[in-house]
């Protein structure tokens, strides 16, 4: 029978045995798209496409990617004379024997060769086989064991990230954490620039950080949680996940772009840490910033992120400066918290510009399920960062109770003199 | 939770509950794509967006649609201001409890309602689980069993089409016939616009075809089927069917898109039919040539016509004045005979200015499991309609040999001919 490189790609994902990509790259409508396809599906896997003796029909239907379907968009059926620019999607079936549950490796495959060299294309989408997608431990806590733990049952969190960046001592690190855990907020947690230096380490800071969290704590009654920034050499990472809890601190962070999704699984699988994680996308630009190759920021945040263990996605608002697009913005909280087999939702949380004044839109866009970074409208509010973190929490709660803004603030000196000074979106 | 609107396919399609419709529209590049989706999912099945209190959780998790991915395409992450255009593919999971197998019902929920009113979007991919597709017939033939009642294990069929396509006596129609199949013509069908008219019915046609058919045997000892077109008001064509094998049809011809897909399945599916298929596309033009509403080519005549049950699937070339893409004339012959479940292969058949010079063409392009389907260039042949017949095969039996058509129009006479008036391409 011909064309034994295609098949549907329900029946393939029902085998179990394949993981299902999908590229999108740019061709005159009337280009033989499906060769090329069968070019790619065989160079990514068996890694060859002219006949060799040495590779047998069983290993070609072991180890052999299959062309799971080809969509051209805008879909045309009828066209001029085929040399019309048209977008081609194309599925590639994988089998996952080829790599297994390593991240790298799967990357390897699907990004490591043709895609960015004789096939320039981006990934815009991955399917996962129930059986594979559970070797993954995704997020420990999820949504519900992040409320849970950090008692905050409904509404939005406050999340701030410790201004300045770096270059301080434990000692001021801890003055900030406590001035700004006594306006309320819900987690801090360090700048992505700062990771293990010798000046502030991981343990010095926990140590200094977690007393000040335990100082405001005994003033207002209100638990901050401190999330650690545990980005380092391997195995360092580890050891500071291992050795956090017992610290004090109550989550980690990873910038995993760099780190590699395999480290954050690593941590999210090991029983001997139960703290939850927040990923910090630091560094996916290149990844997602191209229309014609890396990949789509929702199959990198949005899915292998938390598949890796992310129990908090860090991501953009497209308020901030950065032109992040809205559509995709809203995608992102969809995705990261919609059912997918039993792998637990991830909190997206999202930074760039947030003051209190956003608040109503982030919630209106994005759900109550959110945790909102605000750095600058705390540390920089007119009356001091307590103030600050006071306003931001005035109005998640107005807008948590179905409150408007202007109402709220009426009761809520911070609140007024921070949309004063920001104004509403 | 939140989003559980939203769900992942393949977690979709595990379940063996949905059918997922990808559909195609245009919009500003920032646009909420997401509510808009939803709107359409829950429009097109419990139907209502506002909260109805007749409607019950219940209700909603057995009968309402869900979004299965959006994709924007080119995959953007980043754009200057939104309100670039882009294109977006909406997957939307379809419960098929609420259609079951009536390729109407189905048809109704895909594109019966908001897809070409309040949401103007084209269908572009369907997906089915296994035991949802399977219940409809498929191919009963396929092209193995085709290949095996007429006697071709290898080379492409050819396949005439009876011109003038109407108008004449039976006897002018079976004296047509006769010269066509002694020149060596596997298939001879009626014209699509040859039904059963008063003055040469499905009954009467087949009586003296046939005996044109087995004079012509007598004569050359190669046998050509009849596919005998039996489009009518039902159930008469039910009756045609059941009638046409007795009376000595080798097959069965279908205008299905206006007999409906459920009746060319309601043939396929009797047992007491058992001749092949041919499944012709007159009228699929307003349903698959525009970009923005209808749905796709391939799902109409690749996906929908093989799961009804056609053996044969007639479609256009790009080379015969008809625009259609190229791109698209190769995927259609793919997916037709790609492996679909236990659903059999079905057979392309194209046509459109095909002649015995673009032979090595078209089989380069779809393959050697293919119907050519020549009208004009045998009817039209200098020598006659029976030299004509055997330029198109000499042409076929060289491109099966693997020669150069010049090489074996050395020792053809016919197809020299041919050649000379047509060209090669």
């Amino acid at each position: 029978m011909a064309f034994t490189s295609y098949a549907a790609p329900e029946e393939l994902l029902g085998t179990g045995r394949y993981v299902l990509a999908t590229y999108c790259l740019q061709a005159p409508s009337g280009a033989d798209i499906g060769r090329l396809a069968e070019k790619f599906a065989v160079g990514q896997t068996v890694g060859t496409w002219v006949e060799l003796p040495t590779i047998t029909d069983q290993m070609r239907e072991l180890y052999q990617g299959k062309i799971a379907g080809i969509q051209d968009v805008p879909p045309r059926d009828i066209a001029a004379d085929g040399q019309e620019q048209s977008f081609f999607l194309i599925r590639i079936a994988f089998p996952h024997i080829n790599f297994g549950r390593s991240f790298a490796a799967l990357l390897t495959t699907l990004l490591g060769n043709d895609a960015s060299t004789s096939v320039q294309a981006k990934l815009v989408d991955l399917h996962f086989p129930e059986e594979y997608a559970q070797q993954f431990p995704g997020p420990k806590f999820g949504i519900k064991g992040l409320r849970e733990k950090l008692q905050v049952p409904k509404r939005p969190l406050l999340l701030n990230m410790i201004k300045p960046c770096l270059g301080f001592t434990p000692e001021t690190g801890a003055e900030i954490f406590y001035a700004t855990a006594l306006g309320g907020v819900d987690i801090i947690k360090d700048d992505e620039l700062l990771t293990n230096p010798s000046y502030l380490p991981v343990e010095e800071r926990i140590k200094a950080y977690t007393q000040a969290r335990d100082r405001a704590y005994g003033e207002t009654g209100k638990r901050t949680a401190y999330f650690v920034n545990i980005t380092d050499r391997l195995p360092d990472m580890l050891e500071h996940a291992k050795r956090a809890a017992d610290l004090g601190a109550d989550g980690l962070m990873v910038n995993f772009v760099f780190s590699g999704l395999d480290a954050l699984a690593a941590l999210a699988a090991d029983p001997q840490i139960q703290l939850p994680i927040l990923a910090h996308y630091a560094g996916s630009g290149p990844w997602i910033e191209s229309t014609s190759t890396g990949m789509d920021s929702l199959v990198y945040l949005g899915k292998l992120a938390r598949l890796a263990g992310a129990d908090i996605v860090l991501y953009n608002t497209p308020y901030g400066g950065y032109p992040y697009l809205r559509s995709k913005y809203m995608q992102m909280a969809r995705l990261l918290s919609q059912p997918y087999y039993s792998i637990r939702p991830a909190m997206p949380a999202v930074g760039g510009g947030v003051t209190p004044g956003m608040v109503p839109t982030l919630v209106k866009e994005l759900g109550m399920d959110l945790v909102l970074a605000a750095g600058g409208s705390i540390q920089g509010h007119p009356l001091g960062t307590t103030s600050g973190a006071k306003a931001m929490l005035q109005a998640i709660e107005a807008v948590a109770q179905g409150l408007d803004l202007q109402t709220a603030a009426q009761e809520s000196p911070e609140l007024r003199i921070a949309l004063e000074k920001w104004g509403q979106i």
